[in-house]
């Protein structure tokens, strides 16, 4: 267990650590509605695609608690908006849509009352908060058999518990392995630009004890040609059917540099993340963000008054440079459209 | 002519437009000595390979006005000092070490008083100086071959006018295509962690009226993917023998993600960056540079404190991703070592 929380339940309001303030101010934001949520998911408040998913779980409960429908149809139909309201959110992230999905759908089982429908999603809310831990614990130790001892990677963006509920995806492989005694380094891409790998990333491992340097995000290639680089470790936000993974802007570049220099390329994700409906990544919706998050840095103008961006905030990978994918189901190599099509008809 | 001078000779001072305070405030450094130059080299308040070499010449210049020698060979030792503090101010960039190899060479040539010597070495950073402005127009020019209309370039780092003492290597193609009429869109790097682009390009084409988009580094290889680019555009600081090019951190992470889309890859430079002593980019010392570059954006701490940080300031591309080196004498293909071996044993 970590010392921070990136999100916590609180019978009434979902309190939040506002990620935009790290990692030099420890600050909460408490929401005690769905819109609240929503802003919060928007203004990346909160981020990282499980940590969204069960932020978003909380909001339809809160959704369901702030009603004041009596009749099971009506509470029916004020969580239908607050569904709406939350998909909205961000588009990119599969994991949001997965946990509206799914506590609409036990939204829509028999239920005698209004009240029991509410303890109902509020039960399945928290149980989500629990899978969510497990499943990073179980991705994490998985990843172990690629890790060996003396290890050095490269992480991008911040996957770790800020971004999930606990121990994170990419970020929590390191921390395992730390904690289970290996060896291991890691060097944090910033990750431009909103520099997540720089004030998350980097305030995760110094929290642990990992050790770790910063790098631009444009030093990747020739970190991997000049120094021993065992893996590339990164989470996402979308694996669609046929292994294509939508992940941090960079993620590509950082991927194209791997598959340049022999060095493996893990993809690391619950299976919540898996979104086999779609089948190539060219169908996968990208979010273009507000440009000054890029021509501002901490409040101040870093270029021009006037300058226009191309920011978008994702991209995509294609499998071909992807080594593996990790879930808390096990290790998935290619073909990942057979593979993980497998992987998702296996039981449990 | 542009509006701005990144250095200007003012007969007992070289007058520096200090480029860390760009693009918000337009500030002079007046430099007297050899050390203020040496200084204003390392800090960057000058910098771009052709700038910084015009500058080491005034810089030894200013050390042969400040000298009290008043024999020939008490200058030249005074000159012989200032050429190792010169040198010693940035180690990859090759053009500082040719600038004061050319003067020193100058000081060794005959004369009958230092009042002579002191003339000479004026003249010779003046046409310099004036040399510089002409190189650039040339490989500008020589580059348009290679641009069509309608074209939409990357470029990394800053390579404009700022960068030299006129023109630019790389921006100047992107300006001279501009102001010949063609239809020209250019998406800048932002080029962490200094921020070049962002800042220095990104003034230099609002200036000129060339429309352009800032983008973060790690975004070149999706925008290449998913937009029609035509090539890109990089200056360099040296290019050895076999045509592997040092040039601003990045540059190798935009190379491989050029490659992997087919998209050319041209650098552009003086042939006075050539230094066809070294084989290979294997024996380029690359310099490393202060983490807080890093951690540390506009005075502001983005990383936790205590976060150690892997800086090079440069990287280097080697020759096979690079589709032709455009020079004020012509553009080179492969094979480089033939062909730039050809290129500087041709007459002027």
């Amino acid at each position: 267990m970590t010392t921070f929380r990136s999100l916590e339940w609180q019978g009434d309001a979902l309190q939040l650590l506002d990620q935009r303030a790290l990692p030099h101010r420890t600050e909460y934001l408490r929401c005690q509605d769905v819109e609240t949520v929503a802003i919060a998911i928007r203004d990346m408040t909160v981020r990282g695609a499980p940590a969204i998913g069960v932020a978003a779980a909380f909001g339809m409960v809160l959704a369901a608690q702030v009603s004041e429908a009596e009749t099971v149809e009506g509470l029916r139909a004020d969580l239908a908006q607050a569904a709406a309201i939350l998909k909205d959110a961000r588009p990119t992230a599969v994991n949001l849509a997965w946990a509206v999905d799914r506590l609409q759908q036990a939204a829509q089982e028999a239920a005698s009352s209004a009240s029991e429908l509410r303890d109902r999603l509020e039960e399945l809310a928290q149980t989500m908060y629990a899978e969510d831990i497990a499943v990073n614990w179980a991705i994490g130790n998985h990843a172990q058999a690629l890790i060996p001892d003396g290890a050095t990677v490269i992480h991008h963006c911040n996957t770790g518990a800020l971004a999930t509920v606990d121990y994170g995806t990419a970020l929590g492989i390191i921390r395992i392995a730390h904690e289970q005694g290996k060896r291991i380094f890691a060097y944090l891409d910033e990750t431009r630009p909103r520099l997540q790998g720089a004030s998350l990333s980097a305030y995760e491992l110094t929290a642990y004890g990992v050790p770790f340097k910063l790098i631009v995000d444009g030093a990747s290639g020739w970190l991997m040609r000049t120094r021993k680089v065992d893996c590339c470790l990164v989470g996402c936000d979308r694996v669609v059917a046929n292994g294509d993974t939508a992940n941090k802007i960079g993620t590509y570049n950082l991927a194209l540099a791997a598959k340049a220099h022999g060095v493996p390329f893990y993809v690391a994700c619950p299976t919540s993340t898996l979104d086999l409906s779609i089948a190539s990544g060219e169908q996968i919706e990208i979010e273009e963000r507000d440009g000054r998050e890029i021509t501002e840095i901490a409040g101040q103008a870093i270029a021009p008054a006037g300058t226009e961006v191309f920011n978008p905030a994702f991209d995509v990978t294609p499998a071909e440079l992807i080594t593996a994918i990790i879930t808390e189901k096990g290790i998935v190599y290619p073909p990942f459209r057979e593979n993980l099509a497998a992987l998702m008809a296996s039981a449990d």
